[in-house]
């Protein structure tokens, strides 16, 4: 499971799950990374993850220094039964970029199809850590840093692509919700592209690989970038904060859970006749909140934490415990008022609150400098995925939109949905089963 | 030169170089942060960094886990010496905020000297990893993750404090270059404050924790947000890559040489009398430099390295060598001209080029989305540092301006120039000899 390359970094070998096919117009140039990280010391960093990370050994052309873990974790483009795409169930990764396309005027189901298929080689082959022809050398001397390429499909990339009846009912436009202050222009999209790596080098370096192969076939509509902790600055990678300084994502389904994979990945039911493509997909609800941070942080923490209905230091119920422990949404104080209020946000997205619905929280930070009425325009680029949003995303928001203490803070000012393929088979692209089927 | 707290975070020593007289307000809450790195670990990350390191040691009461190197590493408010401010040799960091905020109407001197004794005393806090009272939270579980906040002043500075007679003749407007395409609205200011850490939400803690702090007395005129490498991403971390993929920074002054202070900071001759206030100081001279990365990237590698005079996959001189072999610009190929073109860009900036000029360059890459031309909008946030801008930026830029064959890939969008005081002293604030003397 392991690349090596020869310190003059003329041949290289190939990880034994990528095509290796196309080795002869790729070269192995990372050839700073130092050390080498097996797959038990890399399975460290993405321990339960279903997108595995596998280990990459590089050459040492260099005084010897520290083992580089960061840069040398590789996650696979396709996890070991090849079903789901990467990013998914991948660890929130330091730096992350969302990008809608749409396609050119003209581009037809062919012309996206081989898009897919340049998409899908080029970042199969960038998360393995290898440097495609032609290459803007921005990722040189870095490793793959985890980086991870995931591909969607909006509502309106069927119409364009003559696939309208192969459409999901899953991509209905989302409902309005009176918080809604949408973006057009900044939503939706024919074609959807999350990149994720703890090196923004290495993350940038992938835009921009794929925007030039995107080529004449669809145009860039919209860009967002974010970021979470780098690797090492906390001990908890799991959790993030957000800029609200709320710890975030402790309610999370876990992969390890029963339940887990009917709940985020379509099944046999959603992904049966026509929609058979979908089997193992997932659907991504992308929402860009900005906090009113001004106004937030004049909140005593005491009504902060009621808003939330978990402590701000270690994200703990108020009802007591510690960060795992379970919320008692039935404790009354002395009161007799329920400890965790009637509008607390943690009360009303609760699984518990809203028929079991479940969804898998995987957001990146936003902070895009400030506002011309002076306030920061910085929140959550908001990522969830569930097999089916009219029961996920769709009635907890429609839920939190009647009556969460949170909203008032903030402002959803785009949004996106779309359908996330299965991974593609080896030799394949994302999309395959659709395009050609 | 530790920190440590108890399991119950409940009280915590002091770094010995820090102010204890506050700790009564303050608490050391990064309670996740696991492990304790001491000074000699933590130097590895900066070793020859005049802004060293300390090592901060934290409590511990989750499982354990591996050292958090990233996490712990706390640069110190002021060098041993207390002579200058960390940012400047400090190692390049992953996440950069420079922000530039201008004197409120009606805000004097007075108000000035208030606002950089609370800036510098919460400077000095959150660099040591303590959190300040009224908290946002945003860096709990993160520890300071090499923070550094370094403030400057800019030319209108001294007009608004009535300090025009002291107003150093270094911070003389520079000149036009004939590449400007100058906002004056993301240029200059009467206050900047550069922010550097290796984890993103303890800048964006920092920036907000300033931001709350300027009150009534600065608002905010511009900030741009940029970025480098990641911690461990690769081997190499004193060396980075800019968006065009070239190796940046190699030609660097270091600390270590001899002439270093003379050239980076203000000595005996240029801050005495009326500006002995500076001595120990430097001089920042910021531009935003965007980069036309449509353009450059169809170049093809042969011409992009002819522009640049190195090769861009190990950053070593067209004449041979490694990165950190001399370039030899007297040097003829086969064809009788010069194998570093006449107009290359290393050859232009070169010291030997320029009687000696030297600046240290501290840069961050931004990368802001795109541009309403379609055209990304991302480049460098140039920062350099000098004794004396009009014998080191100037003469340089000037030179550059005439013949520089990267010149046509450019475009410099935005420019300040800041007097940046020597470190304050213990229990005193930045420009305090400035503005009390």
């Amino acid at each position: 499971m392991t690349t090596t390359a020869s310190p003059s970094g003329g041949t290289a070998g190939s990880a034994d799950h990528t095509g290796s096919e196309r080795a002869e117009t790729l070269e192995l140039s990372r050839r700073r990374l130092l050390g080498t990280v097996g797959a038990a010391g890399a399975a460290g960093l993405v321990a339960g993850a279903a997108g595995g990370a596998i280990g990459v050994a590089a050459a040492q052309d260099g005084p010897p220094t520290a083992l580089s873990t960061v840069g040398s974790t590789a996650v696979a483009f396709r996890d070991e039964h090849a079903k789901h795409q990467a990013g998914i169930t991948t660890p929130l990764q330091a730096r992350g970029h969302l990008l809608a396309f749409d396609l050119a005027p003209g581009a037809d189901r062919k012309a996206a199809a081989a898009l897919l298929r340049r998409w899908s080689r080029t970042a199969e082959e960038l998360m393995a850590g290898r440097t495609p022809a032609a290459d803007t050398g921005v990722a040189l001397d870095a490793g793959p840093s985890s980086l991870t390429v995931t591909f969607g499909l909006g509502s309106t990339f069927f119409d364009r692509t003559g696939l309208t009846a192969r459409r999901p009912r899953q991509l209905e436009p989302l409902p309005d919700f009176s918080s809604d202050e949408l973006d057009a222009g900044r939503s939706n999209g024919d074609l959807w592209v999350q990149i994720g790596s703890d090196d923004a080098l290495v993350a940038f370096h992938a835009l921009r690989a794929l925007q030039k192969e995107a080529g004449d076939t669809a145009r860039l509509r919209w860009q967002m970038n974010g970021f979470n902790r780098t690797p090492g600055a906390t001990a908890s990678p799991m959790t993030t904060r957000n800029l609200m300084g709320q710890v975030d994502g402790t309610n999370n389904p876990k992969p390890s859970e029963s339940g887990f994979d009917e709940r985020i990945f379509v099944g046999r039911d959603a992904g049966s006749g026509e929609y058979a493509w979908m089997r193992g997909g997932s659907y991504a609800v992308v929402r860009r909140i900005r906090m009113l941070l001004d106004d937030w942080e004049k909140q005593p923490l005491a009504k902060q934490e009621k808003v939330i209905g978990r402590r701000k230091a270690d994200g703990a119920p108020l009802t007591g415990g510690d960060e795992h422990t379970k919320m008692d949404l039935d404790k009354n104080g002395a009161d007799g008022l329920p400890v965790v209020p009637a509008d607390a946000h943690a009360r009303i997205a609760a699984p518990e609150s809203n028929q079991g619905a479940t969804l898998l929280r995987r957001p990146f930070s936003y902070h895009d400098g400030f506002r011309d009425d002076g306030a920061p325009d910085a929140g959550l680029l908001f990522v969830c995925w569930q097999a089916d949003p009219l029961r996920a995303f769709v009635p907890i928001q429609r839920k939190l939109d009647r009556g969460d203490a949170l909203s008032p803070f903030l402002r959803h000012e785009a949004s996106g949905l779309f359908a996330v393929p299965p991974a593609a088979v080896a030799g394949g692209y994302v999309g395959q089963p659709l395009l050609e089927g």
